[in-house]
Parts: structure tokens; sequence; C-alpha cells
């Protein structure tokens, strides 16, 4: 099939390669040059801009958006609802929070714009490769005619149309807070043996817990292929960031009422993480002093 | 090989057809007279006692011990001191505490047998076929010996010798450690769509889950399997028991000064789904009616 691809950062890049491998066309637009050369050289053909990507396309037009959720997102999603015509399909593939969805749902879906929300998984290499991916829209049928693109690139039994608008999104936001949670355990557990009287090679140990263990994944894959390259992690520093997905986990928890106490408590050792030094920890420590005349350490 | 399962039940009788599936001669013991035919139906010799056991092997004698941590594994491993000569090898395949595993050691190494905690992983299919197995014991060199058992029973790098006596008990409560992290943070995620405005299949989700995303793995596989027999659970109970791991691996990081809230907070919550009603509920509700007179429910 023909598409357009907005975006060609480290997702939409491999999404485009994936495409053509398949045997799809793909326009590609991207506000960065560098980004469209290599779509080109994939043998992508570029536009200049979002206008010209459309204009590219033959009716029914499918555009796939592949920004950074928010604003890029945003703007992109008002700017095709002018641009494209009843019928024409849009595909959300970035990590757009759902309410945000709903809305972009809303102002497509008045203009008889079909729209559908594709929360993608798998990192970069599963962009590249046989990809994950969670789609929610509310047109069954036309979900049908964009079936072939998600069968050409995600992996055997790796993409599920999931309902109604807002629903594929809303999964890829749980999907990254369970991810949270693992993540923060099997660090843990690390933590404990490079802390513990025995002395293991951590790669030997995610490599062996990768095969055949109870906790096989590809977490632990990707912990063996990051121990592969320094055993210790000594080069990098134990700050993790976050981009939302956890958050609005938890938010969504909160609002539900639903208790999520491992999501919550690696969403905060995130944030701990982020902090040399706490205010929590000044607290308590004066505390302690106060109460007890017990010894602070001075900045 | 030939050498002597102790203990058939859920694991050491999948371990005792892996072996004997792989060209091993096993001979199989237990108090349980069922089980012992299902060995002898398997092609295990049997005998009626740990000594019976013991004395159809030929010296080098090669004991795998099978049993529940705790005084069934103790009281063995006590036994095979005595009935065992020098240079006789031990595996302890269950889930030791490793302190324990140390004082096994010691007993057995003062009477010059070779000891090996093999901690195993895998669950009963892994037992069955393609195991999962961290390996600890002073003697490198006898490893060496035994390691063609590891060879035919374990997946393809599934299995890893992991230094001195105790190291590989340590390492398997650990893995069990992670694995009630990444548990509860699956669950907590199923939790919240099951509430969610939105109409998931759970096994569907549990099946596209496991095919390119970034959460996949086994357990995600599981979960799709008890999806299928119910989609939404509902015969069963929220009761999470606990076995030992968990509670070991959050006493190792206290004692290692080591913060693991997650694997700490899992646990917690498995101790929570053991009570109906808790009294930490009714100490805060009595305190919210004594200071702002908010209502109590009544028993």
């Amino acid at each position: 099939m023909k598409l357009a691809m907005i975006g060609l950062g480290k997702m939409g890049i491999n999404l485009t390669e994936n495409l053509i491998r398949n045997n799809n066309e793909v326009v590609a637009f991207d506000l960065n040059e560098d980004a469209k050369s290599e779509a080109k050289g994939l043998g992508a053909e570029v536009a200049d801009t979002l206008e010209g990507a459309v204009s590219k396309l033959e009716s029914q037009k499918i555009v796939w958006v592949m920004l950074p959720a928010g604003k890029p997102t945003n703007m992109t999603i008002d700017s095709l609802s002018n641009l494209l015509d009843e019928n024409d399909i849009v595909i959300d593939g970035g990590n757009t929070f759902y309410e945000d969805t709903l809305r972009h749902n809303k102002i497509l879906t008045e203009k008889g714009i079909k729209f559908f929300d594709a929360g993608t998984s798998g990192g970069m290499s599963g962009a590249n490769k046989d990809g994950n991916f969670m789609i929610g829209g509310d047109d069954a049928d036309t979900f049908k005619i964009i079936e072939p693109i998600f069968e050409d690139i995600a992996q055997k039994d790796g993409y599920l149309y999931t309902g109604k608008a807002g629903s594929g999104h809303y999964l890829k936001m749980v999907h990254n807070g369970i991810e949270y949670g693992m993540m923060q355990s099997i660090a843990e557990g690390f933590d404990v043996l490079e802390h513990s009287e025995f002395d293991y090679d951590n790669e030997a140990v995610a490599k062996v817990w990768s095969n055949g263990s109870v906790i096989r994944g590809w977490l632990m894959e990707l912990a063996q292929s990051a121990f592969s390259k320094d055993p210790d992690l000594e080069a990098i520093k134990g700050v993790m960031h976050s981009s939302g997905e956890g958050k609005w986990t938890l938010d969504e928890a909160l609002k539900l009422q639903v208790p999520t106490p491992v999501i919550a408590l690696s969403l905060m050792m995130r944030y701990r993480s982020m902090e040399d030094d706490t205010f929590t920890g000044k607290v308590v420590a004066a505390l302690r002093n106060e109460f007890g005349g017990h010894d602070v350490e001075k900045k």
C-alpha cells in the first residue's frame, strides 16, 4: 500500500524501512533534512512539507503520524484535519495520551476522516522488523483496509485491533506502566547480586535467565546486551528518565481508584533517581537530629 | 549417566522424565508409592528407601535431591552424609535457603562428598524439557563431571556454573524475588485495564503483548494461557501465596542495605492478599472517625 510517514525519528525511520521492505510505498516527511535523506536512501519518496506529503497520495489517503506526543502530534493532527478529505485515514503511531487521542478522534471524525491510534511497542528494532501494535479506532470496517499494513510490519500475532478510538493508546500506556515495574524489579535483583557475597558475572546471569527461566523475556535479553558492553555499567549514571506513560498509568489508576503500588513506586524511584540529594533526606536527617541528637552530614 | 532422584513431586518427576528421555539412568525414590509407580512407568529403577537408592548406584555416585526446602531437604542431606563415600556427588535442586545450603556444603565437604546447589527454574514444563539451572559448588573440576547432565536437561544456554557453594541457590532466590515484582507489575496493569472505560479481551491483550512487545516473555505467555481458560479469572480468588524466596530476597536486601522497594512491596501485597480484612484498615478507619467524625463501616 502507499502511505505517508510523518516524522522520521528513531521510530519513524525504522517503520519506513520496515514498510518499504514489505513492498509498501512511503512518502516521507520530517523537518530534519538528514532524516529525509536517510528515508530517500531507503527508497521513500520525500516531501518538503506536510501538505506536499499529503498531495503525493491518492485517495483514500493514509497518513501515519509518528511524532513525539504532545505539541508536535497535536499540531500535525490539527493540520491534517484541514488537508485531508472525507474517508481519508490518519494513524497516530506515537505515545499520545489517550485523552488527547479522544480529542484528535473527535476533530478528525467531525470532518469524516477516519482515525486510528496505534500504540507501537518493540522499540527501534521492532519498528524496523516484527513490531508490535495495539490499534484503536471507531470504524472496524476501515480498520480492515489498513490491516494489511500491520500484517506486513508486525510480528506474527503482534497486532491487535482493540476496539474504539483511544483504546490502542490506552493499552500502550498500561503496557509501559507494566514495563516500569518489570524493569525496576529486574534492576533491584541485579542490585542485590552486585552487593552479595558471591561474585556473579552479570552478563552470564542475564544470559542464563534468558534461556528457560521463569523470568525470561525481551527485557532480560536487553539486560544481557547491556552487560555485554559494560559488565558493571560503570559508564552509565543511574538516572532513570521517563517520558510520560508511567505517570499516565498512575494518573489513570488514581482516577479509577485501582491500587497499583508497584507501578507507582517504580515511577517514584525514577523521580528519586533524578535528584542527587533530596529535601526528604534533609528533613528526616534534621528531625533525627532534633529528637535524638543524631549526627547530620554537612554539605 | 546414572543418578538417583530423591523426591518425585511436581519437579522431581518431570526431571526424571527429562533425564530418561535424554538417555540417563535414574534410580527414583519417594515416600509416596504413586509417585514411585509413575517414575517406574517412565523407565526409572525405583528404590524403597534412600539407602536402597544409594546402593543401586556405582561410585562415583550422583544423588539429586529434589525435595521441599527446609526439613525434608535438611534431613535427606544429613542422611546422605552418612550413606555416601568420599568423592560421591550430591546435587540439591530444590529452593533451599542459601544459608542452609552453606551448612549442607560444610557437612558434606567434611566427609569429602562433593556438593552442588542447583537452583532450578522454568516451572514444571522446564523440569520436563529445556530447564534452567544455576549451579554453585566449590569444586569446579567435579562440576565438569556432572555438566553433561545439565547439557542434557537444560535449554540451550540454560545452565550456568555460578561459582562457590551457595551461589546457585542464592541466584535462584534473587530470580524469584525479581519474579515477584514482575508478576505484581503485570497484574496491576491488567487490573487497570479491567477497570478502564475500554473493553479489552484479556487473552488477546496478553497474546499481542507476547508477540513483539517490550514486555514479552514467559510470564506474559502464562497470562495468556490463564486468560484462555478463564477470561476474567472468575473462578480464582486473588490470594497470593508465597513459598519463601521473595521473603529471603528481601531479608538479604535488608542485611545488605540494598533498597529493593518494588520487590519488598510485591511481597507485602502478597501478605495483604492473605487477609480478608486488616487491622491496619480498622486502625485507619477508627482514627478518621476519631479526628474527623468520618463514618466507619461496621462489621
